[in-house]
């Protein structure tokens, strides 16, 4: 067998690039008061979202992000042949608990923040490979099952540094098909884990920076392309500090993607009128931000080419506690309207 | 673009079969005690493999589980296009820390104890879409770091219930290729997300068997296959509690498959003499009895055809303190030898 889809070391060119033909965002009331507010679908009022537990709010949220996704694409939950996604919760009890309300085939994904980036290359592979008509990717995030979990009971009022990220609470699912004039997936790089040695959980985005850095550089070396090919370099969480970071990592392995680099991290919120220090971090960060802002500037063909890099640190509070460095992962897809 | 790769409901066939060209398996003092001890590669004399932590040695023994099927495929670390992998630890650190040390793209998976299905599944999909020469496919779990995390300091030295089940130490890796004779796969059939409103914890085999007779029954309706198709349909861990629900489950699904049905959870201890009471579980078991126990006897030709079905609880100790029920999933994969 021929296996004539790889470029270089770690990117697939997808030779049937699918299609995302609907999505959905929904974020909560602080992302709301954002910049980026008149892009999302639905804001909510209350971030328990009439549930009685933070975890279950986040849960209900990506259920809803999944099915209102699949309603626009005006299909039904049988057309949809996988649903892949993942979250920060211990044992993605967002996810699983989302998916038991569905009838869809599940592969449960665990990539820190990474995780829009890499269901969504996992689902564009196996639409390219001929195994789906339709398929869903999606993912979720919550300040307060995060900061619970992940650092302090809510009540402690912790004091935040400078470089501290501010969890995003938010969903965002999109469906992938072949048919239509949508944006579509044309290259899947998957990141491989990088680990610089960062130790501080309140600079997630130092730790994430080195993977990101290797991961847009990959693909500009596998690809051929460069940054002005894009119109948006989109990382997902690195926040204002870990976005510096990245731009002289990059710079150092030959590319200067200055400017075309955003993060969805820095954009979600005005971070100085609303506090949030260094940016939006979580996996529904940049689920949101790509769902939101940028699929729809796609769909209006404001902008043609865009690389989205979700970039997760993969810790946990007991490799912390164990004296473990935050090892980063990023994985990029890029997206095209014609 | 055609999609005649699925078979009914939640089948794909695959055309160009990927071959497990190799496989390694690794486990604890417990395990090589076990009925199965003589076709384990490696026992450990030491649950703590020389690390100062069970998390850092189930992550040791994953790393060990995947550079040595590696070598035993005459390759390099260099020549494998993805690891594909997770683990029951918060945030699947055992994976994330074992990909830390090899330079390849890495996608992190959460099936709960279906992971070894799970990866195998996307890995097979991956290979058959024509995106790699060669996956790595790996999964573990540890019973001091699962136990300690899931259930209670090991110091208390809780009592167990009869339907209680043991987790497994041990990791198994294996690696796809597209050359030589070598066992391969032929059917993916993927899970739902299946709930009968099992609430125990300590009861997790009846918790799974629910997805795992759906999976098996879907698998013979979307194939044409009958159970008789098969030398063994091996499932993950429902123990002896959980596999005898599952028979009945199936027989009312129109299926018996009791001539043929195995469950690894059973078989890896003597679970009278070892006080493992309904059997074994977490990721490792269905891990390290195909990598070490199948696998050979497909090598051998002692047998032909294995359906293997790795099932996983999909709860985490904060759902199940929140009140929530236990849902479970089951992967099933068709591995054939000619």
């Amino acid at each position: 067998m021929t296996i004539n889809k790889r470029l270089g070391e770690q990117t697939v060119k997808l030779e049937n690039p699918p299609k995302i033909i609907a999505t959905h965002s929904i974020v909560g009331p602080k992302e709301g008061e954002g910049p980026l507010s008149g892009y999302f679908d639905q804001v909510l009022s209350d971030d328990t979202y009439g549930e009685d537990s933070f975890e279950k709010a986040e849960s209900q949220m990506m259920f809803t992000a999944i099915s209102e996704a699949i309603n626009k694409a005006h299909l039904k939950e049988k057309d949809i042949n996988y649903l892949f996604s993942g979250d920060l919760l211990n044992q993605i009890i967002s996810s699983s608990f989302a998916a038991r309300e569905f009838s869809i085939p599940f592969f449960g994904l665990y990539g820190a923040c990474s995780t829009m980036s890499e269901s969504l290359s996992l689902a564009s592979l196996i639409m390219d490979g001929g195994f789906a008509k339709y398929v869903v990717a999606a993912t979720s995030s919550h300040f307060s099952s995060a900061e619970r979990q992940f650092r302090f009971p809510l009540e402690y009022g912790s004091q935040r540094p400078k470089t501290a990220q501010w969890t995003v609470t938010g969903s965002g699912a999109l469906v992938l098909g072949h048919e239509g004039n949508y944006p579509q997936i044309t290259y899947v790089t998957t990141g491989k884990v990088k680990d610089f040695e960062q130790k501080n959980p309140n600079n997630m985005g130092a730790a994430m920076a080195p993977a990101a850095a290797d991961t847009i550089a990959k693909h500009f070396k596998d690809t051929g392309r460069k940054p002005s090919d894009y119109d948006f370099i989109a990382t997902g969480d690195l926040g204002v500090v870990g976005k510096e970071l990245a731009d002289k990592l990059i710079e150092e392995l030959g590319y200067n993607i200055r400017g075309v680099h955003i993060d969805c991290g820095e954009m979600i919120f005005d971070n100085e009128k609303q506090n949030t220090d260094s940016g939006g971090s979580g996996c529904g960060c940049s689920a949101v931000v790509f769902t939101g802002y940028l699929y729809k500037k796609l769909m209006k063909k404001e902008i043609k080419r865009v690389l989205l890099v979700s970039t997760g640190a993969l810790m946990s509070t007991t490799s912390s506690l164990q004296g473990e460095t935050i090892p980063g992962i990023a994985h990029a897809v890029a997206i095209e309207m014609n």
